[in-house]
């Protein structure tokens, strides 16, 4: 697995020793990332460099490569993942409590009377807990990123990662909550039970077909918002792709035949996403019967293989897992061809375009942080009993729209996207009419 | 219910007005606090005075004498708690990420390195994710403070506020697990399925006897700390508060007949640990049969009412939840009595003494904060596979150990205090060979 790797290196502080040292990492395939200044003494220079390298023994022997240089050491190289992972990711804080009025405040007695306002006008629980701006990020470990079924534990990393982002770009407090079970009814009822403590229900990384049952069932049960973010969350970032990509070659989408190849949790996300959004004809395959039935089921028309997809639709979505899958030959001119399959797409864009497609491209930007935090955070604020498609839909538009000239996404790492895409969604919620009634002003002094 | 309201006033900014404002304070029964000036322009002051007051009422009526001052007036009045809590006291938060190299090292593709090594290694897990320094804190809400049966929600405030404890004196990250129940199996199957996202189940405010069954069953299925804080929490800060108590007349508390009156919770919690740490002799009383006779089955001497208990023990211990319950006759002299019901004890400190007491003390100071984050903290940093008499008697002994002369506890503000029972009960963990083996420092690069 290729990896990005730090060098911690003490170098000579003279004209040229740089220039030595990444050609050494040149002439080793390295790809030079980062390189960060620690300290500088009078004849020498700390310096952490970051390399792309394939493997640990890749990075290992540019190590050694390295230390062979004059005067250079290595003091450590590690991959830069487990240094940004030791001691986990996340934490809890709140203000500093200092003072005995503080104490009385946040705690005993002053918290007695918060629970008991509570008590009589539960509706108070939105404003003076966290409840009504928390997300419980539940999986299972069952699928992830492609690694697969790796247990919840192993799936940690993932879901600290996803509240993170929720902190960071949209302010929410996302809770990891790991449930080591495969059986929907189980993770059903546990979600169900711990529910009362957060605001929406967010699943990740839980395997099809098990997916699509326990998001069925939390959305009835709950009067809260529950999403699959693997199978929304990615549909949303790639219906705003097509349309991206669609505003680049002048073609429209929803007037547009679109064929979705693959109808995984991803694929039949996007699909059911596109035609319900309006697209005026669609096309799916997927070798398994049982994801083409659920398909049909769902009002999407099927198709028999890849070629008979490429033979009909003018943008082709492919999130089949299979790189390769599509061959050059298949492809008509002008079409818009979005091969998603990571880290290897179903046909490499050069190739695509080689053989007349309008427009393609792979999947390494079309990221699902785009859409989760903002989606969620809009549904909130709304008070929003459930995620619907017109929220999806006004998620997407959003993101397409602050998608500039050239680019298929926006920045992912630009504030300013998420909280466009929340004002989209909790408008959305109000005029499709899953908002909550304002809550009562209640005057609680 | 008695409240600290602030009151924004704005006032002339003149000699002598200050004076006027707590004079007219004063003749209207409210206790001054925090004085805390907002802003001085050149005729004018903005302060905020927080005053304890009896009720709402009492609250308004002193608003109103206020306003009637010359040149005075209220913006508004609040509950301080009610300001504390707004939007909730508890948030999620991590490193920033600003560059696409943090996100490519906290999230894809670095995160998958990460998940791929807990697979493999899945002890990697404590190091590498948030797993090994978090802590569920798990509610019904079933007996809330003396609110009683308030519910999970309504509770959620008092979590939020013993995760910010958490968070603030032993960095530890603490999620509110609010559970729907009132049965034991469902409590106990909902905690196990989602166990594997943190290091340590800290129960709170469950009533009795479902706390005691749902305890024990978690002890016993999981290999990591469990502790019910009403019961041990409680009990630990009460042990320490005993022998401070017993210092400051001269009396050995394991040489002294010690009684405790109520076999609640935190009773039979507090009856448990001194009995187990070794006191000579411990007799306990209480009205409840139930009560009485899981005393009994963990060995404890069970006497006929509360005059009985008085007539044996040098150490008297109250929990019974009835103010006024030992009647000052009952004294005998020399004994140390503890009355600690909140908010009214079960006998008035003063009237202990007079009738004899060698000391006597109410609930005001005996704060079970002082227990639970260094009792995690220690047994998480040893690995514990739970939570032991020893690491308990520990914890106590080192409270006792860091009170001065003349208090009865610990600063429960005091970061120190919090450190050194860490690690006494880390300490306690090893010797007593509940703590894990060191983890094997695996190679992970």
């Amino acid at each position: 697995m290729a990896l990005d790797c730090t060098y911690r290196l003490h170098i000579p502080h003279r004209v040229g020793q740089l220039a030595k040292l990444t050609a050494r990492i040149a002439e080793h395939d390295g790809i030079i990332g980062d390189i960060v200044t620690v300290s500088v003494a009078r004849h020498e220079a700390l310096r952490e460099i970051t390399v792309e390298v394939r493997d640990k023994a890749h990075a290992d022997e540019l190590a050694r490569a390295l230390e062979e240089l004059p005067d250079v050491s290595v003091s450590w190289h590690h991959d830069r993942a487990f240094i940004a992972h030791d001691g986990g990711k996340l934490r809890t804080s709140g203000a500093p409590v200092t003072t005995v009025q503080q104490v009385r405040d946040v705690y005993t007695p002053g918290v007695a009377r918060v629970s008991q306002a509570i008590a009589d006008h539960p509706e108070l629980a939105d404003r003076f807990t966290m409840i009504g701006r928390s997300v419980a990020i539940v999986t299972n470990g069952s699928r992830v990123l492609g690694l697969g079924d790796i247990g919840p534990v192993a799936a940690m990393p993932v879901m600290e990662g996803k509240a993170l982002f929720y902190s960071q770009f949209v302010g929410l407090t996302a809770v990891p909550i790991l449930i080591d079970s495969h059986d929907a009814d189980e993770i059903v009822e546990t979600v169900l039970r711990i529910s009362p403590g957060f605001g929406a229900i967010h699943l990740e990384d839980i395997s099809a077909p098990t997916c699509f049952e326990v998001e069925r069932r939390l959305d009835e049960a709950l009067d809260k918002p529950v999403m699959h973010d693997d199978v929304h969350g990615t549909a949303v970032a790639t219906f705003a792709a097509a349309l991206a990509a669609c505003r680049h070659v002048g073609l429209r989408l929803d007037k547009a035949v679109v064929g979705q190849i693959g109808l995984g949790a991803a694929g039949s996300g996007i699909a059911n996403l596109i035609h319900d959004a309006g697209v005026d004809r669609l096309v799916a395959t997927d070798p398994n019967p049982a994801a083409r039935e659920r398909a049909a089921r769902s009002g999407l028309e099927i198709v028999d293989g890849v070629e008979a997809v490429m033979a009909q639709a003018d943008v082709v979505i492919a999130t089949s897992g299979q790189p390769g899958l599509i061959r050059p030959e298949w492809v008509r001119p002008g079409t818009v061809v979005l091969a998603l399959t990571n880290p290897a797409p179903e046909i490499e864009p050069e190739a695509a375009l080689a053989a007349g497609a309008a427009f393609a491209a792979d999947g390494t930007s079309v990221n699902n942080v785009l859409g989760y935090p903002g989606i969620f955070k809009g549904a909130l604020e709304a008070g929003a009993t459930r995620i619907n498609v017109e929220m999806k839909r006004a998620a997407a538009w959003a993101l397409a729209g602050l998608t500039v000239e050239s680019e298929l996404v926006p920045d992912v790492l630009d504030p300013a996207v998420h909280a466009a895409v929340a004002a989209a969604v909790r408008k959305a919620a109000v005029e499709s009419g899953v908002a909550a009634l304002p809550k009562d002003a209640a005057e609680t002094w």
